[in-house]
């Protein structure tokens, strides 16, 4: 993996005019999210147990028309990694008459019910991979036909990797649906990580114009991120995600003893989402993550139940407040851009996407510092943390300048020919998703990044 | 073309037991459809102007959560035809905040204003096909562009036909897509037949997740039926529209004067959708076509240009009361069980969608009076009609039992194993979808079509 760590304080130390702007007022040409500040949404204590002194609400109602919720039988942040046949804990994703239930916990795949109770007709389809199939898949037909001798599944073992996610593999998984006869009342069950969620997810979408489908996602990036929100689709050669739709499960179920069998590489990937949704709306998150860090790196089940449990609220308010991305929801993508750049210019499948993620953050990090806003503490708290984290904080050094422009003008937030980014801005917890910013700013960042 | 017209008669004289139900209730396990019995539906006469007293209101509003309504200078039947560049006649797809207008008249693509006011971002990418490019596609252009100087518009000419209505022809319009550059806000265009208006609008369904599009239908089939109610997609070698999504354009503009250069065999397909929607729900259309058919073939302007408008009227007031099939849509699909499997086991492209739809609804009426649903007079009015259409009344003789079975078999109105077909049932005009009917009737309609 080649991944210098150099690189990013050489950009800094070559930063010309440098300044931290002291105006961090909403300005009005931006979209500025700062939902996470007290001031700006309504926070609201759950009735269900105790809380946490040292964080969030479990349970918060914002001002707009989204909700979250969660709901468990013991709400202490320990409860929810213990190995045992206890009640998930459940954090809600509203959307309307698609709302539907995130599972986190324990041994939820031998808790037979919690998935069939979300399967409607008689045939279901298991979509994996040839990693996960070997370990998961004889327990997730077993989860969804014991005592349910009505149900017949059948499965599509698709190969492992990102470079699969494709249109080819995706004909796949309809030439078994339709070889095995399945019709609009059968549930699609994505058993995997980002790559078999997304690719699932839409080919539940497409076939037959729609079918219902169960997210089991098996690595902290699905966990944390992917396969909560609707969010599916294939690559192009030119592009990441570039053919897709939204199209939302029945449900998410997180077995946390998934995780057992996760590579450490893995493992370190989806930590970087955990630190994005710290970064761009839950400060209090990212200072438990600095707390924490080594705990989530060991494997500490408390540990990373709270950190997957905390990171699906916030994806889930998110997404209730702005289902198809009109603008808030773009912001769950900071460092996504240059990560994509990364992942399509290095080749799908060099790096993992959470670490092509981690550098592209540390690259819209160092613009944002750039433009001046935000504070230089900042940029090293997040180069700290990705490094505890074991992921990398710059680019491989393959990538040119002209090869971050070339992907980056096909990304799905260019409007109108002009490229919007994520970028921290104003105390840390706060960002903005802007297509105005200095495109000096940016040419410098690249620059700063990339040998040629 | 293989094309008997003796197979239909024989199936009757071979029918056994047949015995007209003198009880046309509704059966409680029955889908039931009877809205154009006035008795069932609150029609509105419209105020807009002056009503022909042979046909039913321009404007009519039912009892449930649909509604259409057509506007127009002249509500004459005879001005919609008329060659001049007048406002169009309009009837709304009420759908939400995804309504959306069909334009119907005359010399419409020289009314620039029309489609440019449904495009919102600078780029347009106009998806056609390599019969109908040379025809129109410099019109459209003009129409997008013609003062309006921001507008940049790119085309993807495919190849023309059912068989290349398959995921490598939709990957070139993605790839002319990512090719140049387009993005979240640009509008794609399908200018063509049924074909290209469910590949383009699949691949706008997909692209960067959904972007905008505008349907400009140039065949009879496209005019009445496909462009109309946002079913989008594209073939599986297995079967037909497999894989798709439900997505609606922006606009439907259907200019007329397109229709002048419709081959005669493309002319014939179109009526029988237009046929279909007299038989499900309009018997009163259904007398109309009887006294005008040989005015439709010989291509009246004024006549051709009401049969759109009236199947237009009754499309959208279907889409609108069941916008995902839930159940009275699949009412538009008489025929089309049977039809596609002559589409699919006869080879794509053989025969046009309308000719194995006429033969399929020939089956479907038969399958009716075998089980007693209709009187034997429809029989020989739906027969009389195709026939004055230069339609098929039969399969293709190539087509046996097991061939119909197979494709059947994966058709979408199967559910959890059970085949539901549209038959008739009662006076003319009324329809039922229903899985509950004897399958000898199924088994001797087929035996009846097929040599073996």
């Amino acid at each position: 993996m080649a991944c210098t760590t150099n690189a990013f304080f050489l950009s800094l130390s070559s930063k010309p005019n440098a300044k931290l702007s002291s105006d961090f007022s909403p300005n009005s040409s931006d979209f500025f999210v700062r939902l996470n500040k007290p001031a700006k949404v309504s926070l609201r204590s759950s009735s269900y147990g105790e809380l946490n002194p040292g964080r969030v609400a479990l349970s918060r109602q914002s001002g707009l028309r989204g909700r979250i919720c969660s709901k468990a039988t013991k709400m202490m942040d320990q409860s929810v990694g213990e190995k045992s046949s206890k009640s998930p804990t459940i954090v809600e994703v509203d959307l309307g008459n698609r709302s539907y239930p995130i599972y986190i916990g324990s041994g939820l795949l031998d808790q037979h019910e919690l998935l069939q109770k979300h399967v409607n007709g008689k045939k279901v389809l298991v979509v994996t991979n040839t990693t996960i199939a070997p370990l998961y898949l004889d327990k997730v037909v077993d989860a969804l036909t014991k005592g349910n001798p009505n149900v017949s599944v059948e499965n599509v073992i698709l190969p492992d990797g990102e470079m699969y996610k494709n249109m080819d593999t995706l004909m796949k998984v309809f030439d078994k649906a339709i070889e095995s006869r399945l019709d609009r009342r059968c549930t699609f069950v994505a058993l995997g990580g980002g790559v078999i969620g997304d690719m699932c997810g839409f080919a539940a979408a497409s076939f037959l114009r729609g079918v219902n489908f169960i997210q089991i996602p098996t690595t902290v990036m699905a966990q944390v991120d992917s396969s909560v929100g609707g969010k599916t689709g294939i690559n192009h050669p030119l592009g990441k995600n570039l053919i897709g739709a939204f199209y939302q499960p029945q449900c998410v179920l997180i077995d946390t003893d998934t995780l057992e069998t996760l590579p450490d590489r893995e493992l370190a990937s989806g930590l970087a989402e955990v630190i994005k949704y710290g970064l761009i709306r839950d400060a209090e998150f990212f200072e438990w993550q600095e707390k924490n860090m080594e705990k989530l790196i060991a494997r500490d089940p408390n540990a990373l139940a709270y950190a997957i449990k905390r990171s699906c609220e916030n994806k889930a308010e998110v997404v209730s407040l702005d289902e198809k991305e009109g603008g808030l929801r773009a912001t769950l993508n900071l460092g996504h851009t240059f990560g994509h750049a990364i992942e399509t210019g290095f080749g799908y499948g060099q790096w993992l996407h959470g670490e092509a993620i981690a550098a592209g953050m540390v690259m819209a990090v160092d613009m944002s510092y750039r433009l001046g806003w935000i504070d230089s503490s900042i940029v090293k708290r997040v180069n700290d943390i990705l490094l505890r984290a074991k992921l990398p904080t710059a680019p491989p050094e393959t990538m040119t300048v002209e090869m971050f422009k070339s992907v980056m003008s096909v990304d799905k937030k260019v409007a109108d020919g002009l490229l919007r980014l994520i970028l921290l801005k104003g105390p840390l917890g706060n960002c903005v998703f802007t297509g105005e910013y200095d495109r000096k700013a940016l040419d410098d960042t690249l620059s700063a990044f990339c040998k040629s």
